[in-house]
């Protein structure tokens, strides 16, 4: 269904059966030990051949997109999601390259040698929000995972099919033309959701790479679980924000407009959305509050991703209301197709103690909760009530009035968040090496990976291999004395280098 | 009771309920608050003050072992195993002081920063087989846990539980001398199963470090995942040897010797120990196995660690007869208390087909099984059938003539193991930073990290965080600009440094 009209689009997409799963992690562990025999640059060359192709298609591709999930082409999947699709791909190819990811370590004393190397096929399952940048087919996980050096199953989101097949189109064919293995790049559409548990639990399976709701995540994590194999999830997460008292009173308007647009950015869709912000009961709080729920009311509710998107929403917000949140705007103006109004909520800090886990439902969309805490011992309480998240911020004075209420939440955020900010919205997720899109349980899985940044990210995808007393040209050419490309990093006797072993 | 004589040890020692399990882990979550306070000196100070003291009192230590579990005290205990454990918290000590663990990456351009921090307190279950180098209060996972600042709740092997008790004296002794918060060492003897489960999913855990048997490490893993806190285990391992021709032509009495030794040494309770040897059908193959059951026969039977041990092997020792193993040797005398007689076994590849499972059941002892496969192509059936392993190791002719073979055999062993050896039997696991203890599914619970090895087994017990925007004085010393300790290596915008960011 195209969510911005309701209408029923006419292209029909295969449901897999078991069959045709297992014929493609078959045909995936043949292209893995395929995969084995080329090299890092033959990995570039695809990415790049893959990237280059991204972008000659780069009309059909968003049109269908916008089509499928009602995200505006411009500004967001032409100048936006486009370009960090590749950018990935075009970062990945050069991390291929390098390899220092690897992270090569050599003992030359007792020659024993370590890397990390491919994991096996990896699955991907890409979530609705990002059509593109996070496609299974195309995305950060795609992109880590085939860099590392493994084949790739990916599963379609339905709720972009067309966009997917596009991409897929556009892989198999930078495939095909960089001669790749025929399997390298397999998808499939939609599969029942017993069979997608024994896809990532099949023992030809690597690992799995998941970004998308937590029920569904977290079946899938217990079947992987069960037989042994990582899988890497990227769940829900509502990015606490704690606005301190001097901040809103140096900058009270512009943390509203940061505020506003974060939250109704992409109608709410983002993994990063703030959607809990904390502030402390008072008059500049107040402010803030009314400010804000203007800024809902005068800014236009966007379209949602599909019926789906829209029916959790609205539930969510009915489980926040329940929990005590009250609606601070008034505006019940929607937009196109799937929308709900641009819904601003506050609750007590009181309140939020009584029930905070349903007042930590995640509202997927474009809504805000704001708690208001009596005081700094119970803004500590709520925060110590918080779920593990993707992102945790504090916004505080620039000149050090909130210093010693910082020393006091820090601690705590820290422990719950993957990526902590300061005065900054968490929205927008850099593709840094130093990025971590990751967090403690349930944001994720497991809290030493990050899904975006390369090299870091391609790790999820790697297996750690010791050489022991192998012979040196039995060795991979990372391990050897001399540095395969003369650039790739390595760790020899303890020390970091792009200089050869032993020389 | 004690393993070399039957006698019931006059030590009682108490199950902790689990308020008292409750408790501990409470108080362990206030040490890691209070952890963040400290330095990483101190932490270093805390370890080498440690070590000292096991020395100081190596003489009680290593006779309370000795009784305990039947290890001889020289050559194993007193100069081989205690050495090895003071060295690998002076390791430690030095990794916690360099910071380099940590992995500190910077973007300087983007203001982004992440590195690795202590993940929170550390579950460790420590096995039977190394009473101080692996014990749960002395060994590489309470080193590698304190290193990355974390406190650790130890739980006791019940096989020696007064080791345990005197090491566990002196880490408290070593905590309070140098200051560190009182619940930074905590030990627990003996719990329920139900208890160890619901401690290893114990929301305040951070993680958990586990060696011991499958059965009961599969156990607290379904614990562990079902609350998402990440668990590393090393569970059973038969770390196969392929043997090829032209080594045994060449030099099968070497091969004879070190075979024998290794898979005797310590009667066989290691967890490198070669178990599964793999050979091709053919008169020097003959030969070997022949002389090898000698071997068997003429080294004297070791004492095992207990009862239970005793009885887990003869289990499975009927277990691979049953599958069709035939005993080589002949001799039947048996060592001082719990023992059973060297044991070699052969099996046919063929026979080996038709029950690859039980047939690579783990004999946890003085038992060897080689299999003769009948030519290359079954000896690759074989190794496919090979489930995960810790090591996988191959011999062969110094001067190529079975090059071509290892070209065929090696992808599959590197696949299905976390090191691979050449020309050298498996047991001994030098701590070095590329090594690998760990290896795919069932060996381990993840093929990316190592149980030895320093600085890389602090990984499993520290979290990535990022930092985003954070003012330059609120952040971790490691990510400022200055490098910390002007030796801590980071990564700052791309390249390998012990410099500082921004000229």
């Amino acid at each position: 269904m195209a969510p911005g009209t309701g209408v029923v689009l006419a292209e029909r997409y295969p449901v897999s059966p078991w069959e045709e799963v297992e014929e493609a992690v078959s045909a995936a562990g043949v292209a893995f030990t395929e995969l084995r025999g080329r090299t890092a640059e033959d990995i570039a060359a695809f990415l790049e051949s893959f990237a280059q192709r991204i972008e000659d298609r780069r009309e059909e591709i968003t049109a269908m997109a916008e089509r499928e999930t009602a995200l505006p082409r411009e500004p967001r999947l032409n100048s936006i999601e486009l370009p960090r699709t590749t950018s990935q791909l075009r970062q990945a190819a050069a991390a291929a390259r390098e390899r220092s990811w690897s992270m090569p370590v050599i003992d030359t004393a007792n020659n024993v040698r370590s890397m990390y190397r491919a994991i096996g096929p990896v699955c991907v399952f890409g979530p609705n929000n990002f059509p593109l940048a996070f496609n299974s087919v195309s995305g950060g996980d795609f992109a880590a995972a085939v860099a590392a050096g493994n084949p790739v199953i990916a599963k379609a989101n339905t709720s972009h099919p067309g966009t997917t097949r596009l991409l897929a189109e556009e892989a198999l064919e930078a495939a095909r033309s960089t001669g790749m293995p025929k399997a390298m790049v397999q998808m499939i559409y939609r599969t029942s959701h017993e069979d997608g548990a024994r896809l990532v639990a099949h023992h030809l399976v690597g690992a799995t790479g998941y970004t998308g709701s937590r029920r569904a995540g977290l079946a899938l994590k217990r079947a992987a679980d069960a037989s042994g194999r990582p899988i890497y999830l990227e769940l829900s997460s509502i990015n606490p924000v704690v606005i301190l008292p001097g901040a809103l009173e140096e900058r009270g308007e512009e943390i509203v407009k940061e505020y506003v647009g974060s939250v109704l950015m992409g109608t709410g869709q983002f993994c990063t959305n703030p959607g809990l912000t904390i502030s402390l009961s008072g008059e500049s709080s107040r402010h803030f509050i009314e400010a804000a729920g203007r800024g809902f009311d005068e800014a236009a509710a966007g379209t949602l991703l599909g019926p789906g998107v829209e029916a959790s929403l609205r539930t969510a917000i009915g489980t926040l209301v329940s929990a005590g949140a009250e609606r601070v705007n008034t505006s019940g103006s929607v937009g196109a197709g799937c929308s709900v109004p641009n819904t601003l909520l506050r609750v007590s800090g009181e309140r939020f103690l009584i029930a905070p886990e349903m007042l930590q439902e995640e509202a997927f969309g474009n809504v805000g909760v704001i708690v208001v805490a009596e005081d700094s011992v119970q803004l500590k309480k709520i925060l110590n009530e918080l779920e593990g998240n993707l992102t945790a911020c504090v916004y505080s004075h620039s000149a050090g009035k909130d210093d010693a209420l910082y020393e006091e939440v820090e601690p705590i955020l820290r422990s719950k968040s993957g990526r902590l900010l300061n005065d900054r919205m968490p929205t927008g997720v850099l593709v840094s090496p130093a990025m971590n899109h990751g967090g403690p349980y349930p944001a994720t899985g497991h809290p030493g990976f990050t899904a975006v940044g390369i090299p870091a990210s391609l790790f999820r995808f790697a297996a750690l291999q010791s050489y022991d007393n192998v012979r040196h040209d039995r060795l991979p050419a990372e391990l050897r004395d001399a540095n395969p490309t003369g650039r790739t990093w390595r760790s020899i006797d303890g020390a970091w280098t792009v200089g050869s072993a032993g020389g």
